[in-house]
C-alpha cells in the first residue's frame, strides 16, 4: 500500500485498526455469513454495536447522568436547524468565530431572535473572539469550539449562565472536556470519531420540551432519545466504524493520552513555524491556535513559492495540505489518528524546501 | 464463510460483488494509500464517484431532463417532513396504504391540510386501496408504492392531475418505472440500492420554490440541487456502496432483466403458497401482492407450528423470515440481490416441513 501522510481536514485519517476491523465486518460480520450492511438494524448484533458505541462515548467523555448520546443522519449541518427547532423559544446568543458558526447563525434566525455577542470577522476569523456579557434572557449560548478553516480553537472553558451549546465537529475527543458545563454538544463524526454519514449529539434531557412550536418527529431530539437512535434505520456502517474508532481511542489511554499526543504534534509544527522557519508563518493568533488544524502561509518574500512547495509536498506523500480558499496557503490537520511521525515528516519536508532558497 | 439465505426486510442482502468492491475501497481506494472513508468529499476521487452514481440513476431509470437526483442523510423518515416543507402550500392528498404512509401523513399535517383519499386500514392494510377522485386543488398526491410490513405493492401506474410523489423505499429499481409520471420519488437506500445511511430523492425542479414558508437550508431541496448533494459532507461510504450496487444492476441487464428475475422469485414462492401448500397461506390480497416482501402465515390448523418452523428454517440458514409483529407469521423479502436459489431453498424447506405433518 502506498505510504501517504493524510492531513485532510475531514473526512480525514482514521485509526488503521478501525478501518481494517470495519472492512472485515463489511465482508462478514461476526461469522454471520452476512455483511455488516446486510444485517437488520433491529438485530441483536446491531443493538450490541449501538449500545457499545453509546457506552464508549459516555466512558471516554465521562458524560454525567441526565445526558443522552444520539447518532443521527444529516451531518452537523442538519443540527444547525434541529438545535433551534428544539431549544430556541424567543432568543439565542451565538459566537461568530468562523464560517460554520455563521451558517449556524443563519439557520437559528429562522426560529427567533439571535444575538451575536462576539465575532472575529474583523480579522478574517484569525482569532477566537472573547466571550463576555452573555445575555441571561437567551435560551442558550452557541459556540463553535474549533474553526477548521481558520485554524483557531477555544482554549479554556466557559461558565455560561445560560445553557451552553457547542459544535465540536472538529475537536471532539481530542482532549478531555467537562460535559456538565454544556447543554448540548454536537458535530459530524468525520474528524476524530469516524466516517462521514453520522452526527453525534450529546444532549441534556432537562432542556427539552420547553419550546411551544410543533417539531417534526425526525427533528425532535426526544424521538431519538426514546428510541436510542433507532427510531428509523440508522447509518449502521457509520455507527460501527465510529465504535471501532472509539475503541482505538480507549486503547491509546483515553483522552488524557490523546490530548498529550495532540499537543506534541501541534508543538512540533508550531515550534518549527515560530522558532526556525523564515519562509513559513502561522496565520492564527497565537493564543487561539488550533491543535487540530494548523494554518500557515509563506512570508511575503517567498509568496510565489507556494505552488512549488505544494508540488514538492505532494511528491513526498503529503495529502490535503492546501489551505482553504478563505485563508490560502497551507493547512495541516492533525487529528487524533495522525501519528507524530506524519507531522515530523511534514516539518522535514518544509525544512528541506526552505534550505533550497 | 457461512452459507445463509438473507431474507431481511432492510437493511438486506446486497450484491456480493458490490460488498467486496466496497470492502476493498475501504482498505485502499484506487491505490491512493487511503481508505474510502479517509478521502476528502471535495477530492476528484469522490466527485467521480458521486457523478457516476448520479449518472447510473439517470441511466437505469431513464430519468428525463428537468429532474435531479439527490443523495441525502437522515433516511426516508426525514423526507416525511422535508417533502411537505418544500411542496405543501395549502393542501396535500395522501394514500394510506400502511404504517409508513401513516407516518408520512402525520408529518405532512404539521404543514397544512391533508386529505387521506384512500386507505386500507379497514383490513389491516392487506390490500392496496383504489385511488380515485384525486383532488385537483392538492399540491401533490403522496403514495407509498410498496408496503414492506404488509407485503402489498401498487401495480399499474397512476395518472394524477396533481404532482405525484412516491415513497419507493422498498421497490425502487426492482422494475422499470416511468419517472415522467412523478414529481418526486424518494426512499431510503437500504433495500435494493445500497446500505443504510443515504436517502435518494428524484425531484422535478419545476415544482420547487412555490411555497411561501422559510425553509431551513438543509431541508430545502434547492440547496442540494445547486450543490449536487455536496452542500455539506455527504455519506461518502453509502454513496460509494450505492454506486457499486447500481453497477451490478446494470451488469444484470438493467431493470427489465431485474424485473423478470424478481417476478420469477415471487412466482416461485406465491406459486407454492397458492397451488401446493396446505400449511402456509399468503396474507396479502392477490391483486396487491408485493414482489419484494412476501408475507404468509400458517393456516388455523397448523398455527401452533409457527415457532417450530422458524427454528427449522433458521437451522437451514434462513435469516430474517419472521413476520413483522403487525402481521405475524412470516415474511420473505426477495429484493434484487436475493438469488432465485434462495427462494427455492426456502420453498424446499417449507415443503419438507409440511411433509412431516
Amino acid at each position: 500500500m502506498k505510504q501517504v501522510y493524510n492531513f485532510n481536514a475531514g473526512p480525514c485519517i482514521l485509526p488503521r485498526v478501525a478501518v481494517e476491523k470495519t472492512a472485515q465486518a463489511l465482508l462478514d460480520l461476526n461469522g454471520s455469513g452476512m455483511s455488516l450492511i446486510e444485517i437488520s438494524h433491529r438485530s441483536k448484533d446491531f443493538e450490541a454495536i449501538n449500545s457499545e458505541c453509546i457506552a464508549l462515548w459516555k466512558e471516554l467523555l465521562s458524560i454525567p447522568d441526565g445526558y443522552h448520546v444520539l447518532f443521527l443522519g444529516g451531518g452537523a449541518s442538519l443540527q444547525f436547524c434541529m438545535l433551534p427547532y428544539n431549544l430556541l423559544g424567543a432568543k439565542a446568543a451565538y459566537v461568530e468565530s468562523g464560517s460554520w458558526a455563521k451558517k449556524a447563525i443563519k439557520e437559528a434566525k429562522l426560529f427567533g431572535e439571535v444575538a451575536v455577542i462576539a465575532s472575529s470577522s474583523d480579522k478574517n476569523y484569525s482569532y477566537y473572539p472573547a466571550i463576555a456579557d452573555i445575555p441571561r434572557d437567551a435560551d442558550y449560548l452557541h459556540i463553535t469550539t474549533n474553526n477548521t478553516i481558520y485554524g483557531t480553537e477555544l482554549h479554556g472553558s466557559i461558565d455560561s449562565p445560560v445553557p451552553l451549546v457547542a459544535d465540536m465537529s472538529s475537536d471532539i475527543m481530542s482532549r478531555p472536556i467537562d460535559v456538565s458545563k454544556y447543554g448540548v454538544i454536537y458535530g459530524g463524526a468525520q474528524k476524530n470519531v469516524g466516517p462521514a454519514g453520522v452526527a453525534f449529539v450529546i444532549v441534556k434531557e432537562a432542556l427539552l420540551g420547553k419550546v411551544k412550536r410543533a417539531i417534526p418527529t425526525m427533528l425532535d431530539y426526544r424521538t431519538h432519545i426514546a428510541e436510542k437512535s433507532l427510531f428509523n434505520t440508522p447509518p449502521v456502517f457509520a455507527v460501527y466504524a465510529m465504535c471501532e474508532t472509539l475503541k482505538w481511542i480507549k486503547a491509546q489511554g483515553g483522552l488524557q493520552a490523546i490530548a498529550a499526543l495532540n499537543r506534541k504534534k501541534a508543538d512540533t509544527l508550531y515550534g518549527y513555524l515560530d522558532n526556525e522557519s523564515k519562509m513559513f508563518v502561522g496565520t492564527a493568533d497565537k493564543a487561539s491556535r488550533s491543535l487540530m488544524n494548523i494554518c500557515f502561509v509563506m512570508t511575503e518574500q517567498y509568496k510565489d513559492k507556494e505552488e512549488e512547495f505544494l508540488n514538492v509536498a505532494k511528491a513526498a506523500g503529503m495529502v490535503g495540505i492546501k489551505g482553504h480558499r478563505s485563508v490560502g496557503g497551507f493547512r495541516a490537520s492533525t487529528y487524533n489518528a495522525l501519528p507524530l511521525s506524519g507531522v515530523q515528516a511534514l516539518v522535514e519536508c518544509m525544512r528541506e524546501f526552505e534550505k533550497k532558497f
